[in-house]
């Protein structure tokens, strides 16, 4: 639906001569530099986690240290729809972009009156999607690029609408939400293309990561996480995992059978990119079923790190974080990009807090491993990871597959849901410090048996959650050091901290809490600076941009997502909602359901 | 649900003895003089307009003209529910009590905690209620007494809440949904006695008062709009009406046959009462159907002002202000109680800012009509109303009945929903001046034949809505004088002002807009001195507080109501909605829905 615009567009968006020329380009190779150099002016927020590094860093320092304590509220805005608003704004000019839970809304604001409505747009989906949605009815933003605002719907269609005036310039359905394939996360834009991955883990889909040209929205490429080379578009010679050749079949040999057909590996999480090594980052979701029992082998390429070739999709190393997963530790978390010290040395790294609680640290040009510590000391399921040959040590006691079928595992850490989820964290290159928003939760995992059928849940396990043994909360925030492998502080919070950080050349983290706290903290010691409850609990990340000469924070409350589906989706019982319903039960006496963004500024 | 209290609710209620002592005892006279002196306590606000005269005037100072300009959110709430959010939150000692819209769920809130939920009630409704709920699923505020929070639900249930923990005490149906009768207004406690009106004038229902015992939800005495003397509690040598006695039968031999039985008549407004008159003022709604050829007659006591006794129900006297209605003017919005000049003499007034846009000014005490002036300027129903009659000299022009059968009148205004409908007003003692929410809308009016089935729309007329010829402004924040009938100063809004106003002995009024802005203007001149873009349209009323010392502004946010009815309830025609719908289709560009209660503060 459109509404007319109050001033010409070419006004609101405000963009430079650059990015003018790059929207008025149909195509090309201009795209990414455009992107890139957006990217670099802080008065933007363009890319879904900041940067193609997947950063979530500022060079914004108006809200600082010492200003933060002026911080209040200066316009809000409800979306109008309900459950769990994960993602973020995107600010392009002066208009702000965001998207809502299924039926996904897109709204285009305008920043130059409070967020006046310039134009919406509801697709047209069948609500029969809401069923197959695991774990809330969320969708994590939009993209920019090419004078275009990409959505990917639950229904799995990839939408490009006109930036001005949200008519659709194309669309292309992604996949088939009948057989569970649904579309939560936010595209990326590089270059000529728009990338888009997958949900549908627990219903048993083919996870691939898939690239549109965003001209027209013709296929690019599609590369698959299991099965034969060329759908997986590895190149058995030169595709490299921990330094070696992956060789012929690597997928096909892990699996039993022809179980990788229904093998999961989800790509639901963030897209990373690196301009120099024209390389994009994400991980691969959990294998189906979560019974482990029914599907032995290593259950390649799922819970694992790609990086492929943007032009063709080949993949230049793979690294599996969890080979044979018995715990839904998918490895979807974002991949920050950063030049880093590892060990003393400056390191093209990409670091990547991974569900199953190690924090990875990998050579980003290479894929070889250099780093992989516990981010969280309740983690139990595996002892260490061997940097030789990548591989975890098992803790037999809390690996429900070792424990033989029907056994009901107790007290492995962290639980399904990770120590840490799709909250993507912050890292600064002022300071060299990851600030990482996590779960400290452990579970009972009980695996059933479970049939495949199209459409239908293909979980195999009962899960119970609760926070470790002689404690009572549920997440922590935490500064991490990767040059020594080692957590600087840690900030205890009631519930999961299911919000993206924001870390900014001011001295600030940012993060929300799921009972609705947006928090402002000192990146040194984590300090309390500032504290504002929002309408709901806060499941959305926390970004930032310029307006007129002024730094804003904005931030989607909205509880939700998995830690809040018994409230977003009215469960009651314990073991409903993947084990996450009892865990979090006292959430509601914290807050509610409501959708709502809330832009902060500073006191003049 | 019960929600375990983090601290003792003694600590919490932070009440006085006079307040404990009255909790203590299960009903009494007492409970009048604790409410009365507990509103004049500003630090709470205990009555849902504020104090038994329905005057929402603050005593407390510290916002004001010179202050207002450091207002901003301290926290905010999601109700977790969508569409229209009409009424304002009770504050007593530390707790904040508010309801929601459709399932009516009652929220007791933390103070000391920002918000935090203390327990929480949902009542189990059948949700058949809410396609006969007219003009959006609202309710309008629970009240308090003796340790109760009473709650008036959708299926017109009365329920008493224990206000430490949220416990049903006891509840009583007041009427029967299934034939269209709902509850959607605020009851009223007064000494041992909760009063509660009730709606369905679409749906042909009988109105009434109805009072019951706060102690045990047993009936005390109902008293009907239409019908027999003893169901009206008239008294034909007693009741009174312009300073005569009514005698017998004066509502009987106003309607044609029975039809009195669906006679409409709704009493969903607002309730006042005189202490030292023992009596309760109220007004009631539109005779059924809307059509007026079908209706002939005055249809007495539709359209009235009521002022009966407390303790007994029969009225002392009453007025009709439209008599034989032909345009939906329901007599319901709020009864002002104020001793005030009216033409240079100190008076015991009842003022009264009528749907049919004339501002009555009564003597409370017995009834006598002092003043009947337009409030807005495009009025032309009646030219005006003869004091000594108290009846309207109406415009044949514009009165569709007088047109004669399905004849479309055209350019009538106000429109149904009246210069005002029940945003309530404000009133400064200190001043002496009214500050009106208005509505500044205009219709065409086509009756059409309509018979009676229970539970079916009665409402026999097409609307369509506009703003007045020329103009473009559907709203107006005015300041009223009834000393010289005057308009003192006008504040031109896009849409209805459909909030209701706050002044205080701060020398501000405070109001919010349909699109979604809280206001605080200057006493003297309407001047702008503070404006915040809440979550969503406002339509709920601006209540103040103080805590720790500190004064705070409490609101609602939600659009929705009859004026947001296209937006709630997902209408796209012209003419549904009783004929909103396309006055008002701009606002979804402004605002979406979404209930959220914003309290603000100042600065440090």
């Amino acid at each position: 639906m459109r509404i007319s615009p109050i001033v010409s567009m070419r006004k609101l968006l405000k963009v430079s001569t650059c990015c003018l020329l790059g929207a008025g380009l149909t195509a090309g190779a201009a795209m990414a530099e455009d992107l890139s150099t957006m990217s670099k002016d802080p008065s933007q927020w363009v890319i879904p986690l900041g940067n193609y590094a997947s950063q979530r860093y500022s060079a914004l320092t108006q809200i600082s240290t010492t200003t933060a304590k002026n911080l209040h509220p200066v316009w809000t805005f409800s979306t109008g729809v309900l459950r769990g608003h994960e993602g973020g704004p995107l600010v392009i000019g002066n208009m702000m972009y965001l998207s809502t839970p299924f039926p996904n809304t897109v709204f285009a604001l305008d920043l130059n009156q409070n967020g006046r409505i310039v134009w919406k747009y509801t697709p047209s989906q069948n609500s029969d999607v809401i069923p197959v949605m695991c774990c809330d009815t969320v969708n994590r933003g939009v993209a920019y690029g090419d004078g275009k605002i990409f959505l990917h719907q639950a229904d799995t269609t990839l939408v490009a609408l006109n930036a001005e005036t949200g008519k659709v310039e194309w669309s292309v359905k992604d996949g088939d939400a009948t057989k569970g394939e649904t579309g939560t996360s936010a595209p990326l834009v590089v270059k000529d293309k728009v990338l888009v991955g997958i949900s549908g883990g627990e219903f048993g889909i083919q996870g691939r990561m898939t690239a549109y040209n965003i001209a027209d929205g013709k296929l690019a490429w599609k590369a698959y996480t299991s099965g034969p080379d060329d759908a997986i578009k590895f190149d058995p010679e030169h595709t490299t995992s921990m330094g070696k050749p992956v060789g012929a079949n690597s997928s096909l040999k892990t699996w039993k059978g022809d179980q990788w057909k229904n093998g999961g590996g989800g790509t639901w999480g963030w897209i990373s990119y690196d301009p120099a090594l024209n390389l994009v980052y994400y991980g691969s979701g959990n294998p189906g079923t979560w019974n482990p029992t029914q599907r032995p082998g290593d259950n390649k390429w799922s819970m694992t790190v790609f990086a492929r070739d943007l032009d063709t999709g080949t993949a230049k190393w793979v690294y599996q974080m969890t080979p044979h997963d018995q715990w839904d530790y998918d490895g979807v978390n974002e991949m920050i990009l950063a030049d880093v010290p590892v060990h003393g040395n400056l390191t093209k790294a990409l670091v990547h807090f991974d569900r199953n609680g190690f924090a990875y640290v990998l050579d980003r040009t290479n894929g070889k491993l250099l780093e992989a510590e516990k981010y969280d000391p309740a983690v139990n399921w595996a002892s260490k990871v061997d940097l030789t040959t990548g591989v975890p040590k098992v803790q037999t006691a809390y690996a429900p597959g070792d424990q033989g079928a029907d056994h009901n595992t107790k007290n492995v850490c962290p639980a399904a849901l990770g120590s840490k989820d799709e909250q993507p964290s912050a890292y600064s290159p002022k300071t060299h410090v990851f600030y990482v928003p996590t779960n400290h939760v452990c579970m009972d995992y009980e695996p059933f048996k479970v049939s495949y059928t199209a459409g239908q849940p293909f979980v195999g396990a009962t899960l119970s959650m609760y926070p470790p043994k002689g404690e009572n909360n549920l997440g922590n925030f935490i500064a991490y050091d990767v040059d020594n492998g080692k957590v600087l502080w840690t900030n205890h919070e009631t519930f999961s901290v299911w919000s993206g950080a924001l870390a900014t050349a001011g001295g600030v983290v940012v993060y929300g809490t799921l009972d609705g706290n947006l928090k402002v903290v000192d990146q040194k010691n984590g300090k309390l600076l500032y504290s504002f409850k929002t309408p709901s609990g806060i499941i959305g990340n926390i970004n930032t941009f310029e307006h007129d000469g002024k730094q804003y924070l904005a931030v989607l409350s909205g509880v939700g997502g998995w830690a809040g589906i018994g409230m977003a989706a009215g469960l009651t019982e314990d073991n409903a909602g993947l084990g996450a319903v009892g865990a979090y039960k006292s959430l509601s006496n914290y807050t509610q359901l409501g959708g709502v963004l809330t832009v902060f500024g500073l006191s003049n």
